[in-house]
């Protein structure tokens, strides 16, 4: 379920690390992965690619079986000890879905919610089995009721709409697209009163404003929309009915109706065909200039009777099966430490992008590992290939996976490899970053399909060039600086969600990889769409399926070094190095909402709103801020110190016995560090969502996909809960000194105690 | 011709000053001004602008001369010495105007031309005289050639094209409104080998992505166009045939041809309804996102021969009579010291809010003081009111007439109050800096029609609260500082171009101030259109004619004070601390520049830019840029120490002496400071441009109405003209020392020496 927006906004948290020789690292075994480069064939990966995109693939649907079976298949044919893992799962799929503008300039007006075959695109006249216009667990509902727009349908939204004196209480809003995660949108909506809720897609964000539409070109034609789930992935994801625990075949469920995660009022995305004809109708005040879209129309807000809606919903609530296809090669030395890796394989409807692209370039790994083994390699750790199912709706099939096997997870794992959509361009790389160094070291050994240097090299010249540019923001600039010098790693982001590792990130706390390419091909106009075809996928987004055997040769290297490597591939100094920019944010920001607090408090004193407002316009003063206390983050100081000081003794001690540590050494240091970022979570979890346990990284509770990194200090300050800013930096401490013994334990075990 | 986002931009200078109590200057008669505020009746605005705007009112329109002779009327009628300076100026007209596209999709469409009339507005129905879309001093000329999109047509759009691999050579460019004055865009084109030019208003920049069209709502509707003038007036305004003397009857006159600030290529201006079938039938590269408006189209860039239009414009070169109406008061104790104020009449249709609402007030406060003197009171010095024809196609009758009257105004003028377009909202102030405190004096004793509170405190309650607005940029931030410390004066801005204060303020160095109110009522939507009528001006802009009231009461006191001061109004501390803040822009804008120039040269070296770039569209490096000497600015840090302590020795002085002056020592000080700003000007004028003489504000080459501060140097760093650079910072620290020299004279005076 990778967007588009997620993607383009990879590698690019902003840590200054100098790159150290990799001196502790053994030397990869370059003649293998040469071996393994011949036989990642993009002629092949397109076959599958189209072979697995001819249907529709959501869960449930045939087509996704097959595939699942097909996998398997190959899998097994490649050597591959592989077997398909059942959950049970709560899966709504849509019996009745309806949207009509009943009252209103252009009513009545029946909403189309289904996507009309393109020309040229064979593919898209496949319509048998195809989602209509649904979201998944969303409230089911037949409400009639007075439309409002809400933009994005975000906080700061509902806050403007508050000064203009228009409330969603009983009405239906309709939200576009972007500006956060599409779920948060109708639970917002929920949470002010609304009894329904609509997300279309403004052509500005990926229609006719972005670039000619499919066929002609990339972008979303008048007709499509953006299926989805609105499961609250901020709270968790999973099946709403098995929180915490795996949904096997006869686990225990509580009532849908308790389910935390599942809305209460039905919602349905559309169209900007349809959108246009509701939004016109719309009266009220004209939108705020940051609130409009493309349409050739004058954005109202609404919020009288001008403009009425009927929209219904009704589900079939049923337990679903998902087919995980679990594969392993068994390592030959340490068969209990595992190198996970996986890419999920349903879709919304023929998946071409979203997820089969990064699909086939997992299946090009395995077959080439495969191959490897039956000319005598094997590795030296136990290899696990997953091929997800269910991970649209809200992550299922990994989630459910993760959450079964948690203990063995935690014992064995020693990393969780993602990919998910992949498109020409860039490589973006997200995760835990004790891995920046080594990720950057695979970057610059796999060749760029386009421009012939290595991948890091194109990256790099990109980030500069981008960071030079007038007008870059500092953070782009930031980059650009540390891009612009040889000897200085790019950094990887922060890992929020989205895609598959989160189970395995921030439920497990296992160090964790999401890599994909983009920038160039890539369309966010068929997202989630019936038009994300083979035929859309091969002309736009990935033409001769290059970028697909460049994931495959990054991917399939991460997989094969930290299967074999001799020595730990990590580098501590990047943790702390990235986690002190975090902390220097998250001070920053306590000094933001300090000022800010101070500022409006001396503003609605003197009035300054009312006289500022223009008095034809209803108006409300904002509200105040509470008073922001002086925020100690002494513990954090400590705590970060620790992890420096252990992080540079672990890595320059590695750098001077790796060479000579013994067998038993060598095992003992796996067993030491393997479960090292586990110490990054606590038990309680981040405030309201108790599953989200890790310190470092989570999704933001208001981003949805995009990382809050130090996310219970940071979003309780980003939300003036000032008790629990102290609280979880306390917590946070502790999480980061637990971090540092753990490195302390590994360093004796290179000095030989 | 004030543009909409020229009010926007007012008050905007960012100067770090104290407000230090007038010591010096005598407390104004509030009494008098009481009595002249009873006499400002907006509801007779009214009923003035009502019948001014009866009819079109551009130059040579019947009803503008009618508008002539009712103004003398008036002013004769309230006591004024007034009588009619009529000028013969080089003014064309349209005789034939034509635009089809003639080949693509789409083809064969002939534009309109024209603009129908509105439902419920009468006054759009009388179309007798009305201009077809027309841009005053484009070069004739009848070509069909290829077109080509260009964005907002400014430098960097062309930079832009060449890297896309576009030239517009031999072509015809499209351009949107906007991003710089509209004079520039065919000039650019022009310059870049175009052989035709048209300009269109985006939906997106005041069309119905701003407001609903008029007449539902006061934005652009679908047939609406910007009319305008096109003469280059960065380089000089008036009459392009008599450049730098009086357009008088029998003035020497060059050839049109010869004349360097007409134009070579027919242009037109066109409404988006017609611009939507152009750009729809472009083929070429997507538009990049900077350049996308809110048309429902994929905007294309063109380059191909998909597109071609035929673009045909015949005029009349005919010499044109232009009626200045100048009225006079005689000062009773220092008849040769002249307060000017003015405001023009003619306007490119009706002209209801540009120019007339900015007229009927000065006609309240003409009335209002005309009743005064017959009630006894009679100014100290004289004042001067002037009605100006001909501002529109290029300050014709103000510049023609300061032209003419140059050595007695050098000799007699002490300040130029210039108003134009008014509209409800906020005031916005221009002008030179040592008249800073008195704007904020005057302000601060005025009451806002909507809020109750002084005109100065609305606007410092907006600047806080625009400061204080998340995501605000440095300048509002700063600014909200500023006016969120209530003992500090709000900064008025530098004087660009783009209203008649040019010939006083940059040719002869007269002070001069712009002042207006707006941001809530404006529209740009029917700017320079036949929309622009009573009957929207008295919806949308200012019902009630509220703010047509207070801008009387603000400038008639500022004439009132003016003329009646015992003492000098002017501090000039603000000038010392306001050129500070320029230099320090400048300096670090050279730094900037240098910066730049590595920083390209690192990446071209290494080809980043190849790099980065997506191989499929054709782009090419950029120019390198030249190598950016240190650039030495000690001259200008000297000089403006100089300024610094004469302007604190003055102002110390005025405020201790100020009470014991005898009659001759005031005499002597008019005389020392009337003068005072013209030391600001240096002969040789600025670069490309000697008409343009003041060394500290210039409207920018690039820019056309925008000012530019320190305009020689700086303007020589952004174009990487270090020569030129080194030489201003001569000319510009001479200008200053010269000022500073004065100041010295004049606190020799109160001295007694």
């Amino acid at each position: 379920m990778k967007s588009r927006s997620r993607l383009a906004a990879l590698f690019t948290a902003v840590a200054v690390v100098a790159l150290a020789p990799a001196a502790g690292q053994a030397a990869p075994d370059k003649a293998l992965e040469a071996r393994f480069d011949t036989m990642i064939d993009p002629a092949e990966m397109g076959g599958w690619l189209k072979t697995m995109a001819a249907g529709p693939i959501h869960v449930g649907a045939p087509h996704n079986k097959k595939n699942a079976e097909m996998t398997l298949t190959q899998f097994k044919s490649w050597g591959w000890d592989a077997k398909i893992e059942t959950f049970w799962v709560l899966y709504p799929t849509p019996k009745e879905v309806a949207l009509e503008l009943t009252t209103g300039a252009g009513a009545p007006f029946k909403a189309t919610l289904s996507e009309r075959p393109v020309p040229g695109d064979e593919t898209s006249s496949r319509t048998q089995d195809e989602l209509p216009a649904y979201v998944a667990f969303q409230g089911d509902g037949d409400v009639t009721a007075p439309l409002v727009y809400v933009n994005y349908g975000m906080p700061a939204d509902y806050d403007a709409l508050e000064r203009m004196g228009v409330s969603v209480k009983g009405k239906i809003v309709i939200a576009r697209y972007g500006g956060g995660w599409r779920g948060l949108k109708p639970k917002l909506a929920q949470d002010h009163g609304a009894v329904g809720a609509i997300i279309y897609s403004d052509p500005r964000d990926d229609g006719y404003a972005i670039d000619d539409v499919y066929p002609k070109g990339a972008a979303r034609p008048a007709q499509g929309f953006q299926r989805g789930s609105v499961m609250e992935l901020p709270t968790a994801p999973g099946d709403p009915t098995t929180p915490g625990y795996g949904s096997t075949k006869d686990a225990k469920r509580m009532a849908r109706e308790d389910a935390a995660t599942i809305l209460k009022i039905p919602t349905l995305p559309i169209s900007y065909g349809d959108a246009q004809v509701l939004l016109q109708a719309l009266d009220g005040p004209v939108a705020p200039a940051a609130w409009r879209g493309s349409l050739p129309i004058t954005y109202h807000v609404g919020g009288g009777d001008a403009a009425k809606v009927h929209l219904k919903v009704v589900s079939d609530w049923s337990l679903k099966p998902v087919y995980n296809v679990i594969a392993t090669l068994k390592g030959r030395q340490k068969p209990d430490v595992w190198i996970v890796r996986g890419n999920h394989r349903d879709g919304w409807v023929f998946g071409a992008t979203d997820p089969l692209s990064g699909h086939v370039a997992m299946m090009a790994e395995a077959k080439s590992m495969g191959a490897l083994v039956k000319a005598g390699w094997k590795p030296k750790r136990t290899i696990v290939y997953a091929s997800w199912d269910g991970e649209e709706p809200g992550l299922l099939g990994s989630t459910e996976w993760a959450e079964t096997h948690a203990a063995e997870l935690k014992k064995k794992a020693l990393v969780y490899i993602n990919s998910d959509s992949n498109a020409r361009g860039f490589l973006g790389v997200g995760g835990n970053h004790a891995l920046q160094h080594f990720v950057n070291a695979v970057a610059a050994d796999v060749t760029d399909p386009q421009t012939g240097v290595s991948i890091r090299d194109r990256l790099r010249a990109r980030l500069a060039v981008q960071g030079a540019e007038p007008g870059a923001n500092p953070r782009a600039v930031a980059l650009g600086k540390i891009a612009g010098d040889p000897a200085r790693d790019l950094p990887i982001e922060a890992l929020g969600s989205g895609s598959d590792y989160s189970a395995f990130l921030q439920n497990l706390g296992l160090a964790s990889l999401n890599v994909g390419f983009g920038d160039e091909g890539e369309s966010g106009g068929v997202y989630h769409s019936a038009y994300d075809t083979y035929e859309h996928h091969s002309r736009f987004v990935d033409p001769g399926h290059a970028y697909a055997g460049a994931l495959a040769k990054i991917t399939g290297r991460m997989v094969l070094r930290m299967a074999d490597a001799e020595t730990p591939v990590q580098r501590y100094a990047d943790v702390a190095d990235t986690v002190a920019t975090y902390l220097d944010e998250v001070k920053k920001l306590a000094v933001t909402r300090s000022d800010e607090a101070q500022v409006r408090s001396r503003l609605l004193a003197g009035g300054a709103f009312k006289l500022s407002d223009d008095p034809t316009m209803s108006r409300g003063d904002p509200a105040p801020f509470p008073a922001s206390p002086r925020i100690d983050f002494s513990r954090l100081d400590a705590a970060l110190a620790k992890v420096k000081a252990s992080a540079s003794a672990f890595d320059q001690t590695l750098a001077s016995k790796a060479a000579s540590l013994t067998p038993a050494q060598k095992t003992r240091l796996d067993a030491a560090l393997l479960p090292l970022e586990q110490r990054l979570l606590r038990d309680q979890g981040l405030p309201f969502r108790p599953w989200y346990k890790n310190m470092i990284y989570a999704p933001g509770r208001f981003t949805g996909y995009g990382a809050k990194t130090l996310p219970g200090v940071r979003e309780a300050i980003e939300e003036r809960r000032f008790d629990d800013a102290s609280t979880y930096i306390g917590l946070t401490a502790e999480a980061l000194s637990d971090y540092a013994a753990g490195l302390d334990t590994a360093t004796a075990v290179l000095n030989g105690n």
